[in-house]
Order: C-alpha cells, then sequence, then structure tokens
C-alpha cells in the first residue's frame, strides 16, 4: 500500500517530521510518498497563504508516478482537499478531519491548539463543515508562528502546554487536539503530560487511510467529486487542464 | 494487538459474519476476539430491546481475560457505547459512528438504510449527537426485521437495493450507510452494484480502532467517561458494582 | 388517576422525598405510586451507573398491578425514558425534559445545576436531543456526590447555592434548573432564596402528566415507539421478553 | 386559581369553543376567565394581523380585576406572549409553545397542521425559537382562511384530514399538532380516527399553567421579562404606559 | 428615490440623528422621508414597549402620501418589520438586519453592543432567526438606558466603549455592531479610536434599500408577505382594516 | 468611487456581461473596473476549478494600478473570497454572500438555482458558513454547463425556468436566487415571468460595495483577516509574496 504525505507548503524539514511520525505508525506493507510543496508559501497562516498552497501541491501529487492508495493532505486547515478528492478515486482526508473524528471517539468534547490567532477564523469555518462545532469547546492560538515549531529552542512548547491548560481548565475539554502540521511530534509526550488524549492529525490520516484502502472504498464519483469536466486551462496552469 | 467485537445480540450467527469481516480486513498481527451475549435479546430493534443488550455485553467483556486495545460495539445502535468507554481506557467505537466518519471522509452526504421504521429515530438521536445531522441526507428503512439479514432467500437483499436506489435518486445521497449489522458482509458487494461507496460499521471500526491502539491513543478519564464511582448495586446485578 | 413515580436508583429515601414533592403537587384524586429500582445502582452518577438502573425500573414497572395513566422516570438523565414509552401508551416523562420545558416557559435562558462533572455530558446530550441546547446557557456541576444530598449536613446546599450564584451572574441565566431528583425539595426555598424561578422536574413532571392523562393524550405507537416486536430474550432477562 | 384564556381577535365564538374545551379539561376549582379582544382583527392571518392583536388583548388583560394566577395567549402564532410575560410574574403561556411541548413528549417528531400558507413562516420561526426545528417534520397549510373553522359546514375539517394524512405518509410524523386556535374541538375525534396522537394547544397551555401556578412557578423578573421601565406613551396609548 | 425612515418610537430627535445620518450617506436623487411615531412609547426596551411601537408606526406609514421606494424601520429590534412587509411591496429592513448582514461581509464574528441587559433576549431572537446566531458572539449590555443616548453629558458613551473593549478582548470578534438606532452618530468615530469596523444599522440600511430599488427588487409577495387578507378590524383599530 | 469586478475565470464574454449589469446600477460616479483572470479556468464548475482561478484573480487585482474602494468576486462559489480580504482592507464581497443576503430580506426563503449538480455541495458548504442554511431550502441544479450560458440558443434558459417552477411549487422558496454568474442578465426578465423577486448577486455585490465605501467601512485587519504575515513565497509563486 502507497499512502502520499502530501505537505502544501515548501517546508521540507516540516514533511520530513510528519513523515517520520506517519512511519512510525504506519502498518508492514505501507509505504509512505512524502511530498514537499515544490515552490509557494513555507508556511500557511492564514486565507492567503492558503490560496498558493494548493496548485504546487497538486502539482507534485499529479507528477508523482504508480499507484497510490491514499492522500494525506498535511496541513491542519485540510487546505485543497476537495480538490484533491476530485482528482482521484483514491480516498483522500486533511490532518484537521483526521483529528477531529478521532478526538470525537476519545471524548465528549475537545479544544483545538493552533498556532496563531489569524488562522483560527479558518479553522472555526471547517470544523463547522466537518460537523463537529458542537463537539469543539474552543480554538485556541497558542500565538507562535508555524515556522517556530521548527526551533526546538522557540519556546513554542511552553506556549502550548499553556494553551492546552488553559483547554483543560476553562474550556471543559476532555480531549485535545493540536491544530498545526508543526506540532506531529508533540502528541505523545502531551498526553503523558496532561493524563488526557492529545491527538494529532498526521497519524490519525495516515491509519484512517490504511483502513479505508484495506476496505477497499475510495472516494464517491457522484456530484460534489465528479472528475473535473474537460477544459483547457489558459496560461500558467495550461497543465493543470482536466482531460 | 486483541480487538474485541462485542455483539450485544445473542445471535452466535451474526458474531460470526461480523468477526469474518473484520477478519479480512485486520491487520497482521491483530487478534478479533469475537464475544456474542450470553443472554438477552436476539436482535436490537428499538429502545427497548437496547436496554436489555447492554448488561450482557458489558459483563461479556468483563469476563474477558487478557489485555484490551480496543472494543468494537457491533450494533448499529451504537448500544452502551458510552457505559463501555467508562469501563476501560482502551478506546471503544460503535459501527454507527465508525460508518458515519467513513462516510463522510468519501463523500458530501450520504444516506442510512436501516431495517426497521421503527429503529430510525434511535439513529437520528445518535447522528445528531455524532455531528453527522447535515451530512445524513436521510435514514430510509428497508422494512427487514434484522434477523431475516441471517437468511440469505428471505428477500432482504433486494428490498436494500430498493432504497440504495432512492437514497440516490432522491435524497441527493454521494454515499451509502448501511445501518445495521447483519448487513455486514454487503457492503463490497453494493459498492460495486451502485458505482458508490457503500459504507458498513464493523470494518470501519476495527481499522480506526487499530489506529488508536497503534497511536497509543486512548480515551479520557476526565469528566464523561471517568472511571464510575465505587459503589455496591444491589441484587442481581451487584456483580457489576463499579470497584 | 394513577401516576407512577419510578427511582430508577435504589435509595429509597430518595423515592420518599420525590413521592412527598409528588403528593404536595398532585390534584385531588391522583395517587402517586412511587416504586424503587428493587436492585441495580443506590445513585446514577454517568454512564456506566444508567445502564444498569434500567432493566430494575423496567421490572418494577411491568410487575406493578392495575392501570396507569402516566409514568415519570426520576432521575435528571431520562434514564430509560425511551424505552419505558415503548412499553405502555399511557405517556412518560423524565424529569429532565420535564423540567427544562417548565423553564422554557419562565424566562428566555437557564443554567442546569447537577452533581458532578462527570454527569454533566450526558445531560448535554438530552438537552440538545430535547431542543433546549440553544436556551441552556451552561450546565454546571456543584461537586456533590447524589447521596450526599440525601445528607442535610453535608454542605451540599451551600455548593449549589453557589454554583446557582455563578449562573446567574456568568450565564445570563434568567431561570436555574436543579439538575438531579435529589434535589427535588430545594427549590421552593432556593426559588425564595434567589428571586428567581428554581426548576425541578419531580413536581414539574407530575403536573405534565396529570395534563396529558386528563386531555386523554397517549404515547404515539407510531414508529419509535411502537410496541416491542414479539421476541424471546434469552437467559437471565428471559423474563423481559415482549410478547 | 383562576386562569386568563385570551383571545387576541375579537371573535367571541372562538373564545367560547376554546373555554368550553378548556373548562372540560381543567382541575377542579379552576375558574378560566375568557377574554376576547376587545378590538382589532376578527382572525389573525399572517404578521399584520398579528400587529393589532396585541394591544387590544392587553388592555383586556390589564382591565381584568382580581388575581390571576397564569395567563393563556390563545393563537397559535402566540401573539404577544413575550410582552405579557413582562406584564407580570404570573405564567404565560401561548399555545403554540404549549402544543409543542406536549407533542415532543408523545412522539419523536411531529408535523403541524394550520390554516393558510402565509401564517407558515410566522410559525417555523417561533417553533425554530422554541427549539423545536429538529422536531418538527414541516408546518402544512391545509388552505382554510381562520373563521371558516367556525362553519361546521365549510369543509375544512376535510381539508385538515388531508394534511393529517399526508403528514402521516410523507412526513414520518409521530404526531400531528393542530395549528390554530380555532381547531380546538378537533383534537380528541381526529385523535381516535388517525390513531396517533392529534395534539391542540388550549387544552395543552391550561394544564401546563395549572401546573405552573400549583408549584408557585412565576416567570422571572430577570433581564428578557423584566417589567417594562416607567415612562409616559405618547397619545392614543398612553393608557397603555408602565408605571 | 424616496426613501422612508420610520422611527417607532415618538422621540423626535432620535428621528433627527437618524436622518441626519441617512442624508450623510443617501446617493444624490434620494430623499430621506424621516416620520417619527406620532404616538407611543418613546424609547423601546424590551418586549412590552416594542408591542406598543408597531401600530403609530405603521399608521405613520400608511398615512404618508406619494411613492415609496423603500421603508427602514429604526429601531434595532426590527420592531414590526415583517407586518410592514406585508403591506407594500417596497422592500423593508430593520436597522439590526441590516447592521448584521453589513458586519458579517467585513469579519469573521462580531459582538453587539446595545442599551440594557432586558433588550438583549429580544436581540438574541432575531440574531438567531436572520441566521447570525454562529457569526455574532456575544450581545453585550452596557447598561445605559435608551434616551441617555440623546444626552451627550450621560456618559453613555464611556460605558459603549468599555463594552467594545471587553468584545474585542473577550469575545473574539473581529467586529463591532452597535445595537440601538440612538448610537446612530457614534460609529464613525468609534471605527477610528478602536481600529475595526464599528457598524451602525441607520446607514447600512439606506444603502440596502437603494441597492435593492435600484435593482428593482420588491418583497415577495408569496406565503409570508402576501398582501393582509381583506378583513374589518374592530373599534379603534378599524382605520387599520385590510382592504 | 472605483469598484472592482473580478471574474476568476477566463471567459471575457462573462466578464462583459457582468460589467454591464453592474454599470446599469451603479451610482452616477462609480467606476466598474471588470477583469477577467488572465490564465487558468475558462469556467469554475466543482472543487478542482476553483483552485486554479483564484491566483490569477489575485494576480489581476494586484496589478491593477491606483486605488480601490471594493471588490467584487464574481462566481457564485464566492472562489478566493476570503484570501481577497487579507490582501486589502477595501470591503471585497462574492456574488453568493451578496444574493443570499439581499434574498433574505425579500422573502421568508428561498431557493438556489445553479448550473450542474457537481456545483451544488461547494455552494451548499458556503450558503451554511454565510448562515443562510434554514432560510436555503434547496440548491438546484438546471444540468446546463456554465459556458452554455453564453450561448442564448443553448435551451440554458428553458432549464433554468424549469428548476424556478419546480423550487416554487415544492421547495416553499419564496424568493429564487440564481447561483451562476453566468445568469447575470435573466433576473429582471425572470422576476416579471415568475412574479417572484429573482436575485443575482453581481448587481447585489456592486450595491452594497457602493454602500461600504460611502460609509467608510472597510474590512477588519483583526484576526482572521489580517494581512499576511511576511514571508518569501518559493518558484513560480514568488511574485504573489507577502510583503
Amino acid at each position: 500500500m502507497r499512502l502520499v504525505l502530501a505537505n502544501p507548503n515548501t517546508t521540507g524539514s516540516m514533511t520530513e517530521r510528519m513523515a517520520s511520525a506517519a512511519s512510525q505508525v504506519a502498518a508492514d506493507g505501507v509505504e509512505i510518498v512524502p511530498l514537499t510543496s515544490p515552490y509557494g508559501p513555507p508556511s500557511i497562516e492564514g486565507f492567503y497563504d492558503e490560496v498558493f498552497a494548493v496548485p504546487p501541491m497538486i502539482e507534485a501529487i499529479r507528477d508523482l508516478g504508480g499507484p497510490v492508495d491514499g492522500i494525506v493532505v498535511g496541513c491542519f486547515d485540510d487546505t485543497g482537499v476537495h480538490a484533491v478528492r476530485a482528482m482521484t478515486d483514491a480516498p483522500v482526508i486533511g490532518i484537521c478531519q483526521a483529528a477531529l473524528q478521532t478526538a470525537s471517539v476519545l471524548g465528549n468534547g475537545f479544544s483545538v491548539v493552533t498556532t496563531l490567532d489569524r488562522s483560527v477564523p479558518a479553522l472555526e469555518k471547517i470544523i463547522s463543515d466537518y460537523g463537529f462545532d458542537r463537539h469543539c469547546r474552543r480554538v485556541r492560538a497558542a500565538d507562535v508562528p508555524v515556522l517556530e515549531l521548527e526551533d526546538s529552542n522557540s519556546g513554542a512548547r511552553n506556549a502550548i502546554e499553556g494553551e492546552i491548560e488553559r483547554a483543560l481548565e476553562h474550556d471543559r475539554a476532555e480531549v485535545v487536539v493540536l491544530g498545526c502540521a508543526g506540532m506531529v511530534d508533540l502528541s505523545v509526550e502531551l498526553s503523558r503530560a496532561f493524563g488526557v488524549p492529545v491527538v494529532e492529525g498526521v497519524t490519525a490520516a495516515v491509519k484512517i487511510l490504511e483502513g479505508l484502502a484495506t476496505m477497499g472504498l475510495k472516494t464517491s464519483r457522484r456530484r460534489g467529486y465528479a472528475p473535473p469536466r474537460s477544459k483547457v486551462y489558459g496560461g500558467a496552469f495550461s497543465g493543470f487542464s482536466p482531460e
């Protein structure tokens, strides 16, 4: 089985940390194929960055040879996930949806701890769209830029721990969700430290896709995720034209 | 890894079919431990039956020796799932929640096809509680008693196919969910026949639990799923007293 | 008119206090028939206890001779209320639903004060299911075990008063709902003390059932509350088999 | 106990039919005080009529001497119910809220059958405000003007029966609610004819108020239903000035 | 183009301030016709006042000669807006709906700052009815009676500023909505002072109506806003009888 | 005043028709600046096309010299509207949000008629996000590809009229919304033909922006629409790097 782990930003070190976490949970015989966006934003911090992260991610997925059994979109905004679902009948999941589904099995309510305040509204929109607005107590920002998560000396972890404490104390959360791909390697330690499940979405997404692929389930091609109608895109995007 | 597959009704043939489906998708090294309720209702068809299905299922789970890495509640009402979560920190999922989460990854809306009209309100309640009321277009009853699903000559499959057709035609569903454990072995063929994902929850639940166990995630013990307070139950239920 | 007041736990003193309150509001000619569960949990504190409270309560109701004009389920979790509705066409109501309906007539928003944190998620689920999630500002736990409410020296009342104060100050509540059967005799005094309606559900349920019985309204037998299909339950539960 | 039954329209024959139904269910010692609006619209059919129904109803209530233990607003739009609650601490309920609460105890979902299409949006708004949008399957109009309900030869009953049939067949309703005060005397016969609870709100409201009065519960005076601030209204409405 | 600005209270100085603000934003050739209710409450502070504000406003609108291209209801309760829509096919909007729609274009969430606590529940009801319950973080009361807003020495502005600060700090609001017509002239300065959009509804409503009139769009006369059925109102309200 | 009308697809004839409609409603002194995406998809039909429509639209907006007082995103998916809001403090609105707000002023419920079935789920998501899920009765597809709307002989209009008829007959809609920029010039005639408001979003958006600009209201820069953090985008997208 071959699962793509697509990082829609260009920061290879983040892809590596995600791939490493993914590999630790992947079943025997599952190949994790990490993709880093070949161009575009180095981190996705709000609505604007998101826009420029999707075409490069799609290009990387499109150009990958060989069969694919599932695709993880490795950004907590689930950037471009609907478009990728329309590209292929292999199942596709973003790390936000994966984490929220996981959290909702483990407790009666959760809070999300993400990086920056400016990212919160985009998350609130997809949390609601996925059906988890009643389960999600609050989306908290630790006021940590995404790339500081790459630097273990940045104080980012302290800030995240502070928000987890507040989530447990004030939000009546039973579970905590880490709301950024860059927090991928903190979940095990933080679960231990706080004595509650601290969920991150990369590993969750890999296991969900393994499951879907094993069950032979594929994205529906009726209505919303039907293959794009054949048309010729103009200019710089002509290479993305749907056949 | 050792996953319990608890059938809360007493019909062993249904447990066997569930266990067989579960085994086909389980990863190498995963042991599926099927449990059939030792007493109680032979099928769960509505609110009344549900009540009498839970203590025997809990008894079977409690009496099972050895470590457990996850528990599937094998009834689409997710009968007793909250109580089981309070018993243990191993992750627990019902086949309804597992199927709905799976369906919501594969398409933008789904309909559920269940057995009897009288079961529909109980399902509508948990679908809403899980957050999928906006994703679920409709819960349809095929007017087939649960145990007719054990008899391959019963015409049950025809009735189910009729409802799937109506779901695709009238409900604007992109995915179909089979709303009864007794339909466990129909999903692959029906997916093929209708050209859309037809999801059933037993296999979905097994893969979700494998994922949780691999990630080391356990049920939160804060608030709602805290261990039951120690007390002495009276009479016939004294054996269930929480320590 | 003969109304059953079923306490699903085994604590007779709590039944007595409930029956006393019920009798004080019952119309002339209304007989309150108190039932205490003959076995099972002495108090219901969360999802696990709930499971073991229902069969004994149903047994007590089933074994009661004579006509019945309505049934109160005397636990704020409304434990087993759907199953009891399927048993009989006499109207049935739990004290949570009764209290919430009452509160929503008296003000524009209410908070619930219950016993323990672990009971809150179960209450949030039924509050939402009954349609009152927008009216309910918050479910507060006073951190008082249920049976301490039987002991007038326990400090329970102080803790409850503290939460009422916070509800009025912080939750913008116009009404307070007492979220445990064990608080049945506090509502009158607390209403007076705080100058707002403090609603409890036992008396509310009795008056709602009196009304339904007088109007000749019975539980619908279509779909969800249709009589259970006839089947033979196995073993210890054979006596509960629906005819 | 003295309960006011306020008909906000000027049609005395409708008040009489309501009062007759109310008296049949009222407990011994309960006096029903029927009030017909002294001026204004003879029937309330949509948003415009509603506006002119409230001041006369309030005038009639205000001018009534003696103690009052509760007030029914006898129009399914619950016309002016919030204003009346602010006038007095006696409990107040409209027949729509009373009927919906009653229906939600008797089944898992209901449809409302009202008079005219133009009244439906106003009802949908209050049904949602009361929290019953998920319980209410549909509001159906029988295309019968309100005052035709006063004429037993009008064919109105046939039209209503047709909509009840459609509600049971197409809406998956378990209970039917009659959505106009003018239908007050049809509920018993229609319940019998259709074999499901057919609820009307006048009797339901009387029994709910009896309950509240017996329990000593009054409208909250905090926030939304605080007594109106003292001020002098100008001109024709000076008599309504809050003291 | 001729737009009516109807103040449903009798305080002419408030109408003047509204008309002045309206004129400053009206396009060339747009005539603002201010109407002050000829009788009734001098300010609208809660459910009771509202009732007596609508007939005089309707009378003023009805008696106005000449063509009308749109009508603003100049009270944040949107008092009587549905009735006015049924009177005419000219488009009608209340300042609450106008302000909320405006706010939802400018940010991802807003808080409303209104006058008195007692007005909050009425606002919460219409905010939810208009679809903005998920966008509205909170309705805050500055504890300022409406007519103190007419007095520039009243300290009202300080109180409003305090609530805006709290909205930005605690509610995660990106936009602030002023929840009373009497605050009409504060929005520009407060926007500047706080560096976020502070929206008020009078000017917003004028511009929305200009747009509708220019596009030739009129209120739908199907169903809810169909012209009132012809009938004779009794007594003091006979002049309001729909033809 | 200078308003940008950005067509995110590359079909200039559609831009022209939109600009022509916009000019007919624009106030004196308002300049409509039409922009056609310089490259990318010629029409947006579902999630995939959407992705490739945004960078070219942003490029066109970015490269436009001179002051801008507001920006219309001229596609009913409101493609990229959140990103554009983060680019500038000029107000920005998509034609879907503009049309839905307009429709909700004119009636109590509306249906949307769009082009293709595959576009419906994307619309349902934003309709819900904007708060109009309870007002929107249904999104209907006329089964007409977008570019057939450019061809007056295509039969597209017939198909749209058929869906409008069904919306009025079956959906209980009081207003109809045209769900594609390509339908921009049909609204006036269809309003006349069907006797209900038929709303399209281009003209609505222009008038809303005129209003915002006149009032001096700008997009909030707090949280979600804060300016993108300065960073260097890699490769082909380097020109989009936020400063």
